[in-house]
């Protein structure tokens, strides 16, 4: 038995996407508002294309949640597909009335999944395979990363992220403190602390869409005040990192994920790249540090003044911030289209375009946090017991005293 | 009901470590010797330290096979400790007769996951958390990964792996032929298929030893000959990037896994990340290619002739190689020690020293082939039916000749 | 990663009853009207009280098909609560804008979740169990268990039930056909192949309504041309015996499961428990037989005459017909209220009183063939592999061949 | 992640069964002695053939346990063959060394897996299905469970067995005493507490040898001081009931499983099915009873004066004792064989004979309680943080404050 699970659902160009949640915790406070302020913030983003104004994602809860609270039963969160009276004839679930004219998909994107898909599921149409393939996808993981989110939140943990990367653009200068790499990335179209890497990316991403190019980069999510304890060196599936990569990987487009110093471990002596163990009295049992350079205490007392394993040591969160790192390809659509070969003419032939955006490296990085939040969530409810808010935040509690030697 | 599982046990000093792999199919043809070459295989390597001379592991093969051949039923694997004669009071299972003068190790090592899982398991031991989270645990992943890596090879697969890093020394010409990368890496103590920089590398570590310190790198895995059609887009945790993503990662001190380009994807515009699809009747439907810069073939003439992709696109396989890089992090035993505290006097301490290696890369790449191949051996499953090897056998072939347009 | 699973969400009083199923093949003809026929006929049944007037239940599929066909990806299933206008108050997901008053149910019914419930959540309200414990969640396991049973329509088996007992009432002439047996039964509002006995069991549901009393049963559910080699002996969790019995068991007021001849095994003797094997030539590949006492093909010609085992031998099928018995205890919600505690004024109280039928045996075999559907649509896509429903009759016709010696 | 799980392995005359547990806390104490102890209770009973004097099972635990405690990390279990000598050849892993002469069993006996499991795994060889299908594998299973009632006992549960039926002849004094019961089974050769009764079934066994037949029986599981809880409503696979069905009916040779009343339920009117609920704010915190027509209080006050329910409503536990019956089947082998086939010559042949028992309801009883502890375990770690003992029992005991309003 799992102790909490979702599924999603729904094609891009589909009436709803549908996600359901099983084994939140009953007591948790939680408003479609709190989801749709995540759903914003993965539209927006510059380099994105036409569809993100068609689709202001707006959330329905239609179980699991009475007055404002979870009940403990599932979760389900829809997104109706505002462009859906577009789609009813192409997307239609039932059989047409009668004959009607639609085109097959069948010059394969390189890139997409198109191709892989069809080979697998034994279709002609890539419509078929790439309706779910879509990164529309991620709306419904962002709502339910917002669940999780929501959780954490309660035990006192928050979630960052900032794009450091398009293209050849790295972002060189970030503040020192995480809550202004926070406040610096919200503020930004291209959540970027930087702001003239940010001006910089800007001017990357116009000069693909003027190419017909697209653009990829890195984004990092960073989570604050994470408690020692979560995962487990036990066995190779209870390891948190192990969790966390197949989480980021799985977002479309990711090709690279790193956790603290990351690919630069390969290069430093172990000297260089192990976190100094500290002993300090006179803080607390709850973790207290600032970012990059400070001092910063996994619990009651333990400290380090370095964070390179980003968190987490053998397979368990050590006290000290998150920080996960992603590499996102660029868009496979791209507007100056590749060569391919259409499956019915087996003759090369242009990919197909579908409508696409340049750049969604802001998005993703609203992505990269969700399918986090999720899995420090599950870590959380494998650690602490999920029946009630109530007895979660007693063990909690608990949990952060013990730390205290 | 997961179609494919193992459990792991033991500790590093315990009597044995014990696998069980539930799943596999009948009609296997599987023997103690071909584990054991896998097992040896990760066992070599330059800048091994004293273990590997005691620890000569060999498989015992405890139930599932008959004759020479898997039935069905579950298949338990074997390592005998080989010092536990040594260990037998430190590591007692029961209560010892008597009263006997056992140290705690109280002194966690920083970049061990000692301090972490003493505070999530609440003992003031390490040893009751190093045990457990020893590498000495990837012996048996590897002694499983074979099982898997024996199913694959009978569908046509061949998993090669080769380091391509260590500290500052990266090599650069490698063979252009995959099988050749396989020859030289398989003759290097470095596990590297480029001789000069495997001279260098092994300078690097000697340095590294007169130093105490130790050092990382990266190594990358390909496989041969992998089917389009394995993993899938429909939901996140089908995904086979992901997955394999999780299994990666989850090897100790791995801190970065990349597909196909990687981070360099972050960098390089949409029109030179792409993989274009060509066409070619006269490529039957058994994937035919050779590595970097040499046209292959998907499937029954669907081509590309390049492999940005690392042989996944939309957490499927397009019927390219897989290519999968891990970067890892330097040993955390350092025998010049770091700091840390003594968790019994709270008082600032050297970490304590477990005998240990130098530089574990090579050998890690040898765990990075057997996690790879679990991963595919569960996508084969899914995809595949798995009661014997004979469905197995029928329903592949029938697969690679539907891929002939 | 699980072959093949679902999640399902709502309160009975709740918008909407949500299900997704994960791991259908492409290819399979799905269609809301097939759906909706298996949720009239567990609407149906003699002893529904007034909520079955109002809830003519309609599914919406709002993904994972299109065209008629499933497409391989995540299948939506909903089903609107038409009687929500009246209950938005009450079970309101958002915090009222004004102060209403809703009275909290404190005064848990005996025999329903109400008690267990509020302990565990830790509510003094029992309508934030009861709305989830309700039965009105088969609505929703019916709907999936349809996809499931169009899905092994598709290979030939027949899932038929009928109701084969009422309080004291026991049908005791049932016809020899297996498909007489279920145009009885569709015909009888008792779903009782017994007209005599159906016409008794009215007559003690009356009595029981007159009492303010309830009444339970027993149904068998009954699934014809089940190939030999589903399930599997190796290990406890692949027999299909238990997954059958965990999936009834798990409905609502379920209390007892039997396979084929159930506790009656316990006590006759081997010789008249066991069902000897035969051989006959001249039976093809395909199973054909009549239902009981008449000679039955497991496959290839290997026959039995006898079915005591219930077509499960070693949690494996063996090609007789599946027999699944359920006893089902009366309704916990008597209009003569049992005695209970208001857990507000810890005084004692009669018990609260929901909306309710008097008897849902008739009802309750529909939602065990639902959930029997499910754990063979399981079963088969373990066995045959699931990508798209072309490559599942491949393997499964290549099966039944094999069975022929 | 499953919170909790266990894989088990071996052939029956293989050279082991190896079990391995993962997930349970660290700090409970196990021995070997104490495993050993149940293993034992397996081994007795009237009824029994010849292979019972060979093993008197012994465990070793090879991993997860040190001075006496566990670690938290996997649990190895492994028992001997003792009888492995004799079947080296046979039974042989690799290929023998030359030719040897081995029959192959090809003529399926009735009422086990043998026919089944060759069609399924296509061999012509039944000892490749048998040896696995094998009731020995339950000796794992109790092995297993007794780590699970290990940890049961930590929080105050006690797990009773006793044997109710034998063929015709059916107890019918019980002792009112829940303990009373358990004194006298575990002093009976047959399980039973009604001495008279004992004495009845041990001639109905003497009968059945005499004959060359066998006999099943009906046995019962009583949990004492359940914790109300356990379980949920929330999702049908989160049902404590399901998830007891299955782990029973997996037991080989049973075909019924009963929760409370179970089939009764069928017989008798809601009004004389539930349990009503009564308060005495005298009653503390902890769940205190005696057995049968006396009252119980299901914590904190709520209290009942039956327990028809069998201590689960809605799929939870309700403080009640846990009560669970069991159909076992009699034992398919007989030494008057039935009718069968041999597949090699396909012509009618006798079944063949593997040494059996004529009789084993008692140790299938001992099993039962094993597997129902196994569930219960996973439903405590679902609910109770299971990092350490320490933590779960300040949750168990908060719990258990929780329960007085």
């Amino acid at each position: 038995m799992t102790v909490l699970r979702f599924l999603t659902a729904g094609e891009s160009h589909g009436p709803t996407l549908t996600g359901i949640i099983e084994g939140m915790p009953a007591g948790l406070e939680l408003a479609e508002e709190y989801i749709n302020r995540e759903l914003a913030r993965r539209q927006q983003g510059y380099g994105r294309g036409g569809r993100m104004a068609i689709e202001t994602d707006q959330v329905r809860i239609l179980s699991g949640v009475r007055w404002g609270k979870t009940l403990g039963s599932p979760i389900t969160l829809q997104i109706a597909n505002r462009d859906w009276e577009n789609w009813q004839v192409e997307m239609a679930i039932g059989l047409p009335d009668e004959e009607v004219d639609v085109d097959l998909v069948s010059r394969p994107r390189p890139g997409h999944g198109d191709l892989a898909g069809m080979l697998k599921y034994r279709t002609r149409d890539a419509r078929n395979i790439l309706e779910r393939a879509s990164a529309r996808e991620t709306a419904m993981r962002v709502a339910i990363g917002a669940v999780a989110r929501r959780l954490l939140e309660h035990f006192g943990m928050e979630i960052i992220s900032h794009v450091i990367q398009i293209g050849e653009i790295r972002a060189q200068r970030f503040p020192k403190d995480a809550k202004e790499i926070r406040a610096q990335a919200e503020a930004s179209p291209l959540r970027c602390s930087d702001p003239e890497a940010a001006r910089l990316m800007a001017n990357e991403i116009d000069a693909a869409r003027a190419q017909g190019d697209s653009l990829g980069g890195i984004f990092e999510v960073i989570v604050l005040h994470v408690p020692a304890g979560l995962g487990s060196h036990v066995h190779w599936d209870r390891r948190l990192d192990g969790r966390i990569a197949q989480g980021v990987m799985s977002i479309p487009a990711i090709k690279a994920v790193e956790i603290g110093l990351g690919k630069d471990c390969a290069v430093l002596p172990g000297s260089k790249v192990h976190d100094e163990i500290y002993y300090d009295a006179s803080h607390g049992g709850r973790s207290s540090f600032l970012w990059r350079g400070k001092r910063w205490c996994t619990s009651g007392g333990f400290s380090r003044k370095t964070n390179r394993a980003g968190g987490i040591e053998a397979g368990m969160t050590n006290g000290a911030p998150l920080v996960v790192r992603a590499a996102m390809k660029p868009i496979p659509t791209l507007y100056r289209p590749l060569m391919s070969v259409d499956v019915l003419e087996l003759e090369p032939s242009f990919a197909g375009i579908e409508r696409s955006d340049i750049c969604a490296v802001p998005a993703a990085a609203v992505v990269g946090e969700a399918v986090t939040a999720w899995t420090l969530a599950e870590a959380c409810l494998e650690k602490f017991p999920g029946d009630s808010l109530l007895e979660m935040a007693t063990a909690y509690q608990e949990h952060l005293e013990s730390l205290v030697p």
